[in-house]
């Protein structure tokens, strides 16, 4: 992977570094400034795709060609390029966890030049993947149980981003994506149907169904509204009959009122002892949404959810940092108005009941009831054991997400659990802002 | 490229089509439903992705093999799809032209299971870029002739997306990107300066200013709101005084009130007979903030800006279709509630004062004062002509940008231009619900 995947500061940065023989360690810490409105805690993600970056970044010569004959690095910068690994050490809240604002999602502790260098990608890839499975545990939740299906591989930002949000969103519960090339890379499960285009390509809607269902017998869905929603029920039913259907059957609804649509279909299919089949209902869904049917009652039984939850819609992005809070020992903070940072490497120890976080020094005994949330996943450049599977990473969420106070997971008005830093924290903060005000 | 990337009902439909024999000509037209209540207008993108995707989309041995073991398709469906390459034709919006909602942004004509097949991935990469293009545009059009620099690399959506926006924002005119990759991969301007955490390296910041501006005496931009702006200010002029600096000399302020920092900044560095030393504003910036500051006659001559416009924060997607217009000559329509689609293949006609765009059938004649908005990009599988630079999509986006009236270019409130039907599309339309509904 290439070297040059960053922005041009971390380069202009870190040559500056070498030149003066600024080689000692450094901490930087990434974390979440302030959480959007509508979030009450975050899911960890992107530290894994960080991790194999890590793993393989590096400067090749026709990297170190643009670096000197467009960029104008000079000799010796270029062989600082050209000999760059990443050495240091990661400590990360592992994927799946639930996260706060104001505590470090990750802490890179190397020689300062290559801890700088990583910050764009780390930022990216942390940033994004946990805004995406933070979005995608919003869903969950609101189903309450329900299958929720990703179908947002159509509106993602791009195609690798549909690939990220079918993993993420796996991880945080979701039954199945429509994204099949995701679903064989990480080993989900393909779900589909038909579009309206399907139906369309037939003289008539009941010819569609019925070469459908000839077709894929074992999970034939059919989607009914493409003219009269209620008739195309009635021909689903229809061809059902005639065909003597059995296997994973549905009926799909994309557009209209879906509660009131799903009553009445439920009661055609009860009524033609259909009551097997299962209603799936789509189009422009949101975990607010969701949770609005799953309140009133109503007979669906899976999610198909898109675009809202694949680019976290309300919220795209979070307000992350990557900030030095220690530099050959000394912890270091900025000033800058409103964007204070505290100093110095930490540890997060969380009690589970009532929830919350406390930010200590990383090398402060656990208070008692509490446990370290950081963990070190990587140890002078090298992975600390294997990738976590996302079954592993899908307990973990499940663990911390039972824990989480109602407040937390409420999707309209949430409430943070509470961080706060420990009082040899606070005085070294404390400090830090007194000699720099000096 | 792999047939893969698609969603799985593409490919449940692609392989009943080919059972059925139904490979007859299919036209799908790509469309906007609506606009965005803060867009006037969208600047089409991605098209050009999609080009070279289908020229290289195919399903290899592997493919096969998971289509056939996982998701149980049969031998002759893998035939089907071992066979299959895009050989149809593809009219577009150009990128860089200025498109609206409720007109084809593509048109594709090819066998059924063909055009059915690629649906996912131009939805994918033509809501995405275009997304991205549009709100990129909206920061150009704000920046009313100063320097807008694309920082959005550490919160896009993912490292390709970053990579993508870099190259659409540069396409509507940005000057410049941080993002070294995109930079040697587009040929686009790089620029950078220097971190927070480059200060705080340094025991003071005057000692970091003095090293930063030895390092790259041609290229020193000075971040100033590590501590104490104003003060910044002055250890950044007593740098440049005492090396003597010329070259590109900048001051970069990242946080406070922006307007008034901006105003003592360059009252301070005029009155060091510094009037050279240009400003540079960022940190969280979306147009309404640069809009008002320029409005403002804030001497900021350049604005980086991030995530807002990297992931079009106010409006990340767009509500884009790809409905089938027309199969085996027969114009189809879906009838859906609050989603009818108009049927055919059609073209876009456009006059430029008043700007306004008329859809018509495909093969109408250009009514007086029209011009035809879609052209042919790809026939017969094969690219027409060879892909435009950045420039020449960068020149037609101008173009029609100065055509646009200023009620399309509006930031706050925006009124999008007119788009009609021909009175024949209207016919067809009508008749075509007319056969539908008995």
């Amino acid at each position: 992977m290439t070297g040059l995947l960053t922005d041009l500061y971390e380069l202009n940065m870190a040559a500056s570094y070498w030149r003066r023989g600024m080689n000692e360690q450094a901490t930087f810490s990434l974390f979440v400034r302030r959480l959007p409105p509508t979030r009450g805690f975050l899911v960890a993600a992107g530290i894994e795709s960080c991790l194999e970056f890590l793993n393989e970044l590096q400067f090749d010569e026709q990297d170190l060609r643009y670096l000197s004959e467009t960029l104008g690095f000079t000799a010796r910068d270029l062989e600082s390029f050209r000999r760059f690994r990443f050495t240091g050490d990661v400590w990360a809240v592992p994927e799946g966890r639930v996260a706060l604002a104001g505590e470090p999602l990750v802490q890179v502790t190397a020689p300062l030049a290559e801890a700088q260098l990583i910050e764009t990608l780390l930022l990216n890839q942390v940033t994004f993947e946990t805004t995406i499975a933070s979005k995608a545990a919003r869903c969950v939740i609101a189903a309450a149980g329900r299958d929720v299906i990703d179908f947002a591989f159509r509106r993602t930002q791009g195609i690798e981003a549909g690939l990220d949000v079918a993993r993420v969103s796996a991880m945080v519960g979701f039954a199945g994506t429509s994204n099949v090339e995701a679903a064989r890379r990480y080993g989900l499960v393909a779900a589909g149907t038909m579009a309206h285009s399907y139906i369309e390509a037939f003289p008539n809607e009941i010819d569609a169904f019925r070469a459908f269902a000839q077709d894929f017998p074992e999970r034939a869905t059919f989607l009914v509204d493409t003219y009269d929603t209620i008739r195309g029920v009635e021909r689903a039913i229809a061809v059902i009959k005639e065909l003597g259907l059995r296997g994973q059957l549905a009926i799909r609804i994309d557009s209209g009122n879906l509660g009131q649509l799903a009553r009445q279909i439920r009661r055609l299919l009860d009524r033609s002892d259909l009551s097997h089949v299962r209603i799936l209902a789509s189009g422009g869904l949101d975990e607010l949404q969701i949770e609005e049917l799953v309140r009133g009652g109503v007979p669906i039984d899976a999610f198909g959810v898109g675009t809202k939850m694949g680019v976290s819609a309300d919220y795209p992005y979070l307000d992350t940092a990557y900030k030095l809070v220690c530099y050959a020992d000394r912890p270091v903070m900025k000033l800058s108005r409103g964007k204070v940072t505290a100093p110095g490497r930490t540890q997060v120890f969380r009690r589970s009941r009532p929830f919350s976080d406390l930010v200590a020094l990383y090398d402060e005994p656990a208070p008692a009831g509490r446990a370290p949330v950081l963990e070190p996943l990587m140890t002078k450049g090298r992975r600390t054991g294997r990738r976590p599977s996302l079954t592993e990473s899908h307990a973990r969420f499940q663990a911390d997400l039972a824990l989480l106070p109602d407040s937390a997971r409420n999707l309209r008005a949430p409430k943070a659990p509470q961080v706060r830093s420990s009082p040899a924290l606070r005085r070294m903060s404390d400090e830090t802002m007194r000699r720099l005000i000096q």
